[in-house]
């Protein structure tokens, strides 16, 4: 028990730190009387549309939690009730910290490059650290509980029911937070630039748009809230199922069983420790090269954390040489038996796994590559060509995040087997403070940007804040990327986890996983079929919305032309209660497919042809859905970072500049990647794992009734 | 034998069909000097493009036909070689038909919308009768030879590989002829379009433009030649493959099983008599409502089918209540035994799959619907819009068509197993000759429209071929969901081959297909991917290809003010080729992806994890382009229909009509949507064959190796 308990000391320092910068940060200046009567609209903005989500989702939490807590006793609905609600807790401090660093950054910005990326990083920093920190004390004080103070044994199905209903519970609030906060912020986006750039003529951020407070609102409640609270669940899940895994597979192992099911918690510890210390090193040191300054901060975290992983793992286990048992689920060869030494590889390849996916993502969306330049390129010829090209390379850009995933599915399964890959997976996701923290520093610096426009400050305070908030659009796309990739290993986690626990619920039923079997085919098909369907929900409800916008905003133009002349103030909350509106509306639908999904392939299989096959089917959906989820997400994400940054890179200069005709056609594609990167695609990651763990916890209630 | 012959014998019919029919269009009036000599320019540009790709195609053919010689013997190497000219024949053919009704359509068009109409269409129906006719021919006359005069045993090794290769060589040709001709087709029309419609500010059609010659020449290489080589291929490999599986599950029915093996034949012939009957049903009966002219021809075929269907069934096997044997490959339950009844209503549902798959189809893609209204729609609010919901149409696309094909599965395995799923797949290739000459008509009409405006002929005419060319986008929208629907069963049955032929060579290996072996999730994740890759490539060899039109063009304009003017010819000669050596270029290294990617996966997985996960990743490998390839295929082909016809809806006059922005932004979502539906989308279905059938031929090699 004594890991646990250093883990929840890790998971504290966590907050300690975020609660210590926190204070640095909100110490800062916060900029003249117009700027923070700005900020504060933002603001404002921001919490009336969370508070009304969280709302929302509070209502069907509720039911819910009712069900679980019927179909799977009490212990399992206080752990779906401590993942909501920590997960929303993580989105909504995630905001609070965005709505009051962005007017600092901005004051901070007239000072130096220096200074605004000083502020904004630290803002994200304490973010990063809170979504990791929180997410390790969710579980580890609910298995120190269980355990420790409630004394069942760590493998026992209270714990394993339990933990798995915990993560239900993140995921959960996660699918809707970032599929509202989605909707709202590219909604927004969308609407205020197609009614102002296009149609009114007036530069982004022009106060005079009445939807500018909501595209700013947006920032913080899509890019900051809804983030968070998916990395809350990506971190929750991997962890829990990495540990849940180890109660089903490795159950035999005696008195090493408390320390390897401590274990990931452990690694998650230390990670947090080389975060804090690597949120340090991101300074500029004398030259511009933001993007450097970040890649420094994530290199002293990865670095430091290979002899601290070895060294917690020693920790827990002592010798490293003993074999820690074979995985004898499955017939496949390369998994005899494993060591702590192997362990530690798959740790590290997680490790590497995470450097390759960020590399890869700065290819397809940095501006210095050919994806980007080859869709600035295309702009010349046109909107049409612009889209083409972007698409084009929404689809290459598949191809190399997927065979790095392949490989680490496979030498990680040859080093130890199933837990291979959940330790790979579980290492990716240590390093989630850091990754964060690098993505939530983006919101800030933008909103920094619409706050220094809209405040007139100084045009050379805007260039620093378009330069932080350029690498801002590299970094948001590599969270993304690796949420998704972490998804890819986490689902075959949980997928093994199902295979598991059916046949130790069933064990006399002998489903037929065979790629032989119809229903496993049905089952693929229909999986792959849900994002696509999702995706389509989710653009949609954007563009529905973005729609709403242009008409409210064309209506506050006609309905008092002192607005355009800018002699009075148009009405921001209008603006921004109607996208809240939509977007709760729009969110409940697609956030719910993923929920009933599996049910009803279950049970309309199991009539059609019986238990087993229902069983059948419903795993191959699981699988069909991260088969089919992994590519519509990550063609999505990285599709629309490029499109951001080809914008972005005409703007700098190049093929025209500002208002040519390639600039316009990059408008276009700008305006198309928002929905596929901000919306469709992140919420993705949620849908997958929600997949997986209603299909976890029906397989339990099933049993049980 | 008796059965083949008459097969045959049906066969011949269609090739009679067609050249009574070719006489009777050849011998109409071909209009005036100007339409011929504008005729002549397009037939010889796509005779020369022809030539071309054939002969690069031939190469490479030569290239296989050796290697699959040498490693599967002389017969198997006829068998290529045979499937590799027909389905080369089947496109020259489709093309030189329709480089000949264009302008007898348009001079027909001159004189009423029926004699268009019929003109048209009768062009179609002699190209879909010998693409069913030359495949059937192709299966059944190699079939007869090899049974009936070498006397091989039905279900010998000789046969199974005389036929898969002779698919192999179909798939082989047609997935260049579709890709080249796709690339072709869309480089210059969206060149054509981007420097002409928006840079010179011309029509679309206008002589001036130095593109519009190849433009028009890319209707009859990529819509009519490729689109012909792509179904031939989907029937040979369709109704092979059910003769294949029958010789390998139902090895032991006796005096049965030469009965059963034709029985395929007997029902694409029995096809062919009801799509004769129905060409003579596509009529207009007074009004002007084209699209039901082409429903009650389509109608009459299918309900006609149906006694025929069992008339032929009957014939072959006597009493239709025998049980014909069980599906002992797998465990899944239900497919106990089955009989010739239940064949039957395999059959049946077959044809209703087709129905349901062409009225979702035009949901989709026609203007009388919700989807391509939406997007026309969004065209208000501009350019991004547009394509965001054009986009989110496109994965909604996806979502019918998939649960049609889920239902056939169940349904047609609960009735007979492994063999229904086939016969189901049969049936709707039966209905081949009908749905390309529904198809066929598409790009004749086009070239009319394209002729008269060139010609300088009256307003009316070009009304009356726009009229019927609105129709062909969405009869073009339907052969690709038919074809890549039908590619989603005749996938499986390949699947099924593949497991079966794997226990006959390797019967000790024990390959394990479990989703729960590691190496089957790598194969799945590896062949989800190969659309994608193929995607990419695709849509940037178009905007590469479409950029180097707009050069030329550009340099045409400048180095000659006389073409702008109208007083001297622009050097369409010079486009034509340009584009040709763009597309044969480009279409060489997608098309070996599916060739090699299979090989290269057993390899590389073989030698990490032994030879049996190297047959498991190969296997998931299968399944995986399938699972990924429908909904890529799915989406882009319906999402450019609509996009396509949501600018046809808009120039109807609504919106704004003509000119307005909301038409601009309607012509980048239709240039978006041009590789979509024409290059990239309708290519993935001969490739997931390809890929299917290369891991057949390579299990044979490996076995004889």
């Amino acid at each position: 028990m004594d890991l646990v308990i250093i883990s929840i000391g890790l998971g504290l320092l966590a907050i300690v730190y975020g609660f210590v910068t926190s204070k640095q940060v909100l110490s800062a200046d916060p900029g003249n009387t117009r700027m923070q009567e700005i900020a504060g609209a933002i603001q404002e903005g921001a919490q009336a549309y969370l508070r009304r989500q969280y709302t929302t989702i509070a209502f069907v939490g509720l039911v819910v939690a009712v069900l679980v807590t019927v179909f799977l006793g009490p212990i399992s609905g206080v752990g779906f009730v401590i993942g909501a609600i920590l997960s929303g807790v993580a989105g909504f401090i995630g905001m609070n910290i965005s709505v009051r660093s962005n007017v600092r950054t901005a004051s901070a910005a007239q000072r130096g490059l220096q200074q605004g990326l000083t502020l904004a990083f630290r803002a994200g920093a304490i973010t990063g650290m809170l979504v990791a920190g929180l997410a390790l004390l969710a579980i580890a004080v609910f298995f120190y509980v269980l355990v420790g103070v409630m004394a069942f044994a760590p493998n026992s199905r209270t714990v394993v029911d339990g933990l798995v209903a915990l993560a239900f519970g993140a995921s959960l609030i996660s699918i809707f937070a970032r599929l509202g906060g989605g909707i709202f912020t590219k909604a927004a986006d969308v609407g205020a630039d197609l009614v102002g750039k296009v149609e009114a003529g007036i530069p982004e951020d022009d106060p005079r748009n009445p939807a500018v407070i909501a595209d700013n609102v947006g920032d913080n409640v899509g890019d900051c809230a809804g983030m968070a609270a998916d990395l809350f669940e990506t971190y929750v899940v991997t962890v829990g199922a990495t540990m849940v895994l180890t109660a089903l597979l490795l159950g035999n192992l005696g008195t090493l069983l408390m320390p390897m099911m401590s274990l990931p918690l452990l690694i998650g510890g230390a990670c947090i420790v080389t975060s804090i210390i690597g949120t340090y090193f991101v300074r500029l040191g004398g030259g511009t090269n933001i993007m450097g300054a970040m890649y420094k901060g994530f290199l002293v975290t990865a670095v430091l954390s290979v002899p601290l992983i070895w060294f917690v793992m020693q920790l827990a286990l002592g010798d490293m040489t003993v074999v820690l048992g074979g995985d004898a689920t499955n017939g496949a060869a390369g998994a005899v038996g494993f060591t702590g030494q192997d362990l530690f590889w798959c740790a590290m390849l997680g490790l590497v796994i995470t450097g390759l996916i960020i590399w890869i993502t700065e290819y397809y969306t940095g501006t210095n590559y050919r994806p980007v330049r080859s869709i600035a390129k295309s702009s010349e010829t046109g909107h049409g060509t612009n889209v083409i090209q972007g698409l084009a390379i929404s689809l290459e850009a598949t191809a190399l995040p997927t065979v790095v995933i392949v490989a680490g599915i496979i030498i990680a399964y040859q080093l130890a087997g199933l837990i291979g890959i959940a330790y790979a997976a579980t290492a990716m996701l240590a390093l989630a403070g850091m990754v964060v923290a690098l993505d939530a520093y983006g919101p800030v610096t933008d909103n920094a940007g619409g706050i220094a426009e809209m405040a007139g400050l100084d045009d050379s305070v805007r260039e620093k804040t378009d330069a932080l908030d350029a690498v801002g659009n590299t970094t948001k796309a590599v969270t993304k990327g690796y949420a998704i990739g972490s998804a890819g290993l986490a689902a075959l986690v949980l997928f093994a986890a199902y295979t598991t626990d059916l046949k130790h619920f069933f064990p006399g039923l002998g489903v037929n996983f065979s790629l032989e079997n119809p229903y496993v085919i049905v089952g693929l098909l229909l999986g792959a079929l849900l994002p696509y369907l999702f995706g389509a929900m989710g653009m949609t409800a954007v563009g529905r919305a973005a729609g709403d916008v242009v008409k409210d905003v064309r209506d506050q133009f006609a309905g008092n032309p002192g607005i355009m002349a800018g002699t009075s103030r148009p009405d921001y909350a209008r603006t921004v209660d109607l996208v809240t509106r939509a977007a709760i509306k729009e969110m409940i639908l697609p956030s719910l497919l993923p929920v009933l999904a599996p049910v009803a392939v279950y049970f309309v299989i199991t009539l059609v042809a019986g238990q087993a096959n229902g069983f059948a089917a419903l795993g191959a959906l699981l699988l069909g859905v991260i088969v089919g989820g992994l590519f519509v997400a990550l063609s999505m994400t990285s599709g629309g970072g490029a499109w951001d940054n080809a914008k972005k890179y005409i703007e700098d200069g190049n093929h025209g500049g500002k208002g040519s005709d390639a600039h316009k056609a990059a408008v276009t594609g700008d305006t198309v990647g928002d929905p596929y990167k901000d919306t469709a695609g992140p919420a993705v990651n949620p849908m997958i794992k929600i997949t997986n763990i209603v299909a976890l916890l029906m397989l339990a209630a099933l049993a049980g009734g």
